[in-house]
C-alpha cells in the first residue's frame, strides 16, 4: 500500500508532547495504515527548548507563535497539547485555517468555550479528535467489547476513582511549566478537569450519558506559592472531587478523584456491575482486565484477571505487538489514537472521541463543579 | 486462676446465634479471662428450633417467650440476635432485669430508639456493648493502633465500600426466616442499616466522628413476594446507599454500599489516606492489612500486604492461636468480642463499642437517610 | 439423632494439641454427627502443664505417664500429638489396646517404623487416622472435586513449595520444648518431615503416586546449641529441600521447602497444570482457589481466584459455616478432620489418610533423603 | 550534542526483528546519546518479505544474502535476529569484516560454538552485545540495584520459573516460520535454550555463577509433523526441564522452564531470598518489584508490591519516559539495551552481557542438558 505523508504540527513540548510524538513515530511500525505522520513542525514560545525537542524527536522545523503554525500550507494536522486555557483560542484558528486537530483533553475550561470548538470544527468540517486515550488500552477497549455483546445484562453500578498523590507538600508552588495543573487560570479547573476527565470520558463511552449529579470538592492546601507571580496565592482548584449520580440506563454512579492519596501514583480505577457479568480495570496493571461472569459454573465462579496481550484478534490492537504474555505500556494508548485517528481518515469513519463526544463530558465537569459550589443536586446539561 | 461462671441467655438462633455460640465456647479456651460463658439458656419462638439449637450447641436449657429469659435468675447476659425491629424492646426489658446485654448490631431502627436504649443501660449499670465485630478482626485492630501511634499524620480521605451480590434474583422473596433483612419492617432500613452501619462503626472508631453527609439510595427491585403476607408488595428497603461527607478532622468521606454488586459476596473495605501512611483492609482477606509507608525509603516504596498472623503481641490477639501464618477466619472477630468483653467487666473498663458509642453509627444512620430522602446534605446530631 | 459419646485420650499439649483439641469441640457445633467427643484426658509429662491445659480446654483428667493414658478403659481414641520419635512406641501401644489412633504427622520417623504402626492398627482392626490436615481446607477438597470430575484432562505438572523463615537466625537453640523440630533425634528430618511431608500427602492425593525422585538438601547453620544438653551441637536436620521426580500418571514434580526463605511465613503453595485447567492454592490465603479453564471463551481466559466461601454444597464443609464471602481460617482444617472421621465411623468408611495411606508419604520423604544423600535418582518404594 | 549517525545491519525480521527495530527508533527519543541508529539495511532470504519489513520500519535497503550485509562498509553494527543454529557462523562473518555484533539469545547452539565467537569478537575487538533483554527491565535493574547495595545479606535461595502453554496442542507442527523453536536443528534445545537461558541470565547477574546442577527434561509430545519435510517426524526438543543447584556464593538453585503450563503465556518469574532482604519479581506485570524487608518494624514486615514508574533517578530508566504511575511494557527492554550499548560505545565502557558474559550461561545450558541426559550432577564449565 502507497502510504500518503499526513503532516502533524504540535503544539507544546510537555509530558504529553512526548507521548504524541511518540506514537506518530509507532503508528505506522505497527500498524497498516494509509496515512503516515510526518513530524513537520513543533511549536513553543522557548525557541531553544524547541529546537532541543526537534533534535531529540526529529521534528522537521520549528515555530515560537502557534498563530504561524496554524498558517502554514505544509501542515495537515495540529496537535494541541498544551494547558487547558489555550485549548479553544488554537483550536478555533487551526479550523478556520482547515487544519484537522487533535486535542489535549479536557476539550475546554468549559461548556461555552467547548461548544464554539464543536461548532468550528463542524462548520470547517476538519477531522478532530481529543486525547482521551484510555479509551485504548487494550483491556479498556476489550470492556467496551464485552459490554457491546451484550454480556453484562442490566447495569447497576459504575464506580471511578483516580487517585494520586503528589501534591500533598504544601510546599509544592502552583503555577509555571510543569505545574500549571495546579493553576486555576491555566487548567480551569483540579483534579476534575485533569482527572475525573478521563473517567468520565470512559463512563459514557461505556455505560452511556449521566443524568444527575451532585457532587463534593475539596482544597485541602488553601494557598501556594505561584510561580509565576513569586507571591503566596490563593488555591483555587479542587484538590479532591468527588460525586454519585445516576446514569441515564439507570445505573449509579460514585466517582472520586483526589491528589492527597498517599500511596497511589496515578490508579485511575473503574468497575461496572451488571446483572451478568462485572468487569474491573485499573491503570496500575493496564494490561489486565477484571472479569467476573455470573454463567461460569457455581463452584469455580471467581473474578478473573485475564492478561490481555493475545496477539489475536481476542484482544484488541495486541495482534501488532509482542506474543502473548509480552505487556504493552501506557505509551501504547496514543500509538492506538494514531492509528485508529488514521485509519478514520481512510475509511471515513472518523475514530472518537470528537469534539462533539469531548464536549459530553465537559457538560458532566460543568454540572459536578456547580454542584458542589451550590451543594444540591444539577442535572447535567445536554447539546 | 478460679474461672467464674458467666450465664448466657441468648434469643436468636440464626446466622449470628451460632457465630455468638461458638465464640463463647471459644473464648475461655484461647484467652486467659476471669469468666467462662455457661451457655444457659436459647430462647426462640418455634420451640423444636430452639431444642435443637439447644441440642447442637449445649445449651442447658430452652425458651419460647424472651420475656421469661430475661426475668431467669440465673442468667447474666442477655444476647439479643434478632431482627433489628425487637432490639429495643427486649433490651429495655433486660436492663429493667439488671442483665448485662450484648445486642447484635445496628443497635436500633433509629436515634429515637437507639437513645432509649442508652438510657436504659445507663440508668441500671449493666455492662452493654453492640456486636459491631469488624472491630476485632487482628488487621483491623492494627489499623487502629497504627492511627493511634500517629503514624499516618493528618488524615485526608477516607473511604469504605461494602458490596453484595445476593439479592439480584429478582424472584427473591422479602421477609420471613433468613429473609427479614429485607422487609422494612423488620429491618428498619436496607444496606445502611445492615451493612454500612458496620463500615460507619469501624470508621467512627479510626477515624472519629463524620459531621455532615450527603446521600442518594436506590431500590432497583421494586416489589417482591413477601413471604408473611404471600403477596407481591412494594420493598421498602434501599438496595443500594453512596454517601459523601467530612468528618470533624477535616477528612473526607466516600462510602457505598449494594446488595447489586456482581461478583462480590461480603466485600467490605475500607482505606484511610494519611499523610505519611494509609491503610487498607478488605473482609474477603480479612487476615491482611494493606499498608503504605511514606517514609521507606524512596526506591522501594510500595504497598505493603502484611499477613497478620505474628504469635507476638505486635498483631493483635493473635499470641492467643496459631504460628506465624496460619490465620483465622471470620468467626474469630466474635471470640475476641467476647474475650474483650469479660476482661472488660473484670477491668472494670468496658469494652466498646458500648451501646453509647453505637448511637452515634445510628445518628449517621438517621442522617444519610434524610439526606437521601429530602437531597442535600444533612448535619449529623450528636448526643 | 441421639449422640454418642466418643472419649479422646490426648498425648502432648502444644500448639497442635490446641488445634485438635478446638477441632473436637467445635465439630459437632457445626456438623451434624453421630458421635460427639469428649475431652476425657490430657496427658503430659509435666504435671503442672498438663493440669493448666486441661483446666483451659476442659480435659476431665490428667495423666503424665501415656502408657497409663493407653490402658485406660474410658478412653476410645489416642491423640498422638508428641515429636515424631515417639509416634511409633505410642501408636503400637494403643492399638494393642484396642484404641482408635489419630497421629500427627509424619506418621513415622522412616518407613520401616511406619510399616509397624501399620501392620499393629491393621491387625488390631482399629480406626486410624493420620493429622495431614490440609485435604480438608475447603478450597483444597475443591481442588480434589475437580480433579475427580476430570475437568484437568492430562496432567503435565505438579508444583509444592513450603517455605518459612523462622529457623534464619543462627543463635536459635535446636532442641527442647517448641525447638524439638530442629532436633534430628525427636523429628528424624528437617523441612522435608515437617513440611514437605503436607506437600506430599496433598500430591499423592491430589494427582497419585511418585514413582521416581532426584533431591538435594542442605543445612545452612552447622552449628546450634542444643537447648537439652547446652552444648553446641551438629545440626542434623536439613534446613533445604528440593527435588524433582516423576509421578506415576507421568506428570513432573517440583518441590521445595525450606526455612530460609525470608518474608514467608509458612507459604505452603501447590499449582497443578493440566491440559484443560490448571489450578493454585496457597496456605497464606487458604481461602481461595485460583482455577483456569481452558475452555473459557478466549477472549476472558484468565486465572479465576475463587472465594471458596459458599455456604452451599458447591464449596466443601462450607455449608456448615456462615454466609458467602466470610472466611474460614486454618482451624477448620481440623475440625473437618474430626467430623470426618467420626462420621467414616459412623458410615464404616474410614476417612483417610489412614496409617496405610500415610506410609506412602513415608516411601517418598526415605526415597528423597536416600537421594540427597546419595547424590542420585532413587526410585520410590512401594507397600 | 551532535549525535553520530549507527548504520545497522539488521538479519532477520520476526517477532524480535520488529523488538530490536523499535528499540533503534525509540532510544534517541527517549535518551541523550552520542549515536543515533540509522536503519540502513534488511536481510532475509525472502525478498518480498524483506522489502515489505523494510518499508514498514523505514529500513534504507535490502540484502537476500547475510554474507553480502556483512561484507557493507555503510554499516556499523549487525543485528543477528535469526534462528540459534546461524548465530555462530554470521556473527564469526560480521566479526571478521569489523563489525559490532547485536546477538539474540542464546549465544550459541553450545559451548564449543559460543567460545569460537567470543574468541572470534575479542580478537576482532569489535563491540558485542547478547540480547538478554530482561536485565534492562526497570524493576529488574532496580533488583541488581539493591543486590549491589546490599541490601540483601548473605543469600539462600534463588528460584526462577519461566511458564508456558502454547505447544500443548499435539497438532502444532515443528520447525518453519514462526515455529523452528521446536525444532532442534534449528533452535539447539526446547525451553532450556529459549527461555531457561533468560533465567540462567538474570540470575548469574543477580546472584554470582552457578557450581553445580542436576537436572531432568521430558518431551511431552514425542512426535510432531514437520513443517519443513511435511513428514511426522521425532520431537528432539525438551518440552519440559527443571534443574536445581548450588551457586558459588552457596545459595541454592530451583529453576524451571515448560512449555506445557495451561495458563501461563510467559509467565517469567525469579525470587531471590537472603538474610535481610528478598526479592520478586514476574513478567506477567514487569513493571513491579515485590521487597520484603525484614529490617522494616515488625508490626507492619510485608511484601511491598512497588510500581517501578517513578520518573526519577530511584528507578533505573523511568526518568527518561513518563510520570509515576504509567508503566512502560515489555519493548522497553530493548530500548534500554539499545541505549546502554550506544553509551558504552560512547564511554569505552562496554554494556553487557557481552559474549563473554553469555558463554557462562551456555556452560549451564550445555551442564544441565548433560546432567538431564546422563541422569547426573554435573559441574558448570568456566573458561
Amino acid at each position: 500500500m502507497a502510504k500518503q505523508d499526513y503532516r502533524i504540527g504540535m503544539i507544546g513540548y510537555g509530558f504529553m508532547g512526548r507521548a504524541h510524538s511518540n506514537a506518530y513515530v509507532q503508528a505506522n511500525n505497527f500498524f497498516d495504515l494509509k496515512y503516515r505522520p510526518v513530524l513537520k513542525a513543533i511549536c513553543a514560545r522557548d525557541e531553544a527548548k524547541a529546537k532541543a525537542f526537534a533534535d531529540q524527536w526529529g521534528y522537521q522545523s520549528v515555530e515560537t507563535d502557534w498563530r504561524k503554525l496554524v498558517e502554514r500550507k505544509d501542515i495537515d494536522a495540529v496537535d494541541v497539547c498544551v494547558p487547558n486555557n489555550l485549548h479553544a483560542e488554537i483550536a478555533l484558528a487551526a479550523a478556520a485555517n482547515g487544519k484537522a486537530i487533535l486535542c489535549e483533553k479536557p476539550l475546554a475550561m468549559n461548556v461555552a468555550e467547548g461548544r464554539k470548538m464543536v461548532e468550528a470544527v463542524e462548520k470547517a468540517k476538519v477531522p478532530n479528535i481529543v486525547w482521551y486515550n484510555y479509551r485504548r488500552i487494550p483491556a479498556v477497549t476489550l470492556a467496551k467489547r464485552l459490554i457491546e455483546e451484550g454480556k453484562l445484562g442490566k447495569i447497576f453500578h459504575y464506580r471511578a476513582k483516580f487517585l494520586q498523590d503528589w501534591t500533598i507538600k504544601s510546599d509544592l508552588p502552583q503555577g509555571g511549566q510543569g505545574l500549571w495543573r495546579l493553576d486555576l487560570a491555566a487548567a480551569g479547573a483540579g483534579v476534575s478537569g485533569d482527572l475525573l476527565a478521563h473517567c468520565i470520558d470512559t463512563a459514557i463511552w461505556l455505560n452511556g450519558g449521566l443524568d444527575t449529579v451532585s457532587c463534593m470538592t475539596e482544597t485541602f492546601v488553601k494557598e501556594r506559592m505561584h510561580n509565576l507571580t513569586g507571591k503566596v496565592e490563593k488555591v483555587g482548584i479542587d484538590d479532591a472531587c468527588i460525586f454519585f449520580g445516576r446514569f441515564a440506563n439507570g445505573s449509579l454512579a460514585n466517582f472520586e478523584s483526589t491528589r492527597y492519596a498517599r500511596g497511589h501514583k496515578a490508579l485511575y480505577t473503574f468497575e461496572i456491575n451488571g446483572e451478568n457479568m462485572s468487569l474491573g480495570w485499573d491503570l496500575h496493571d493496564l494490561h489486565r482486565l477484571q472479569v467476573f461472569d455470573y454463567r461460569d459454573e457455581g463452584k469455580i465462579r471467581g473474578w478473573k484477571s485475564v492478561h490481555v496481550t493475545d496477539n489475536s484478534p481476542d484482544h484488541p490492537y495486541m495482534d501488532k505487538w509482542w506474543v502473548p504474555g509480552l505487556a504493552v505500556g501506557y505509551d501504547c494508548s496514543f500509538t492506538h489514537q494514531v492509528a485508529d485517528f488514521l485509519d478514520g481518515l481512510a475509511s471515513g469513519k472518523p475514530a472518537g472521541p470528537t469534539f462533539r463526544d469531548a464536549l459530553e463530558t465537559q457538560h458532566v465537569l460543568d454540572a459536578i463543579l456547580a454542584s458542589a459550589k451550590d451543594q444540591k443536586w444539577v442535572t447535567v446539561g445536554k447539546d
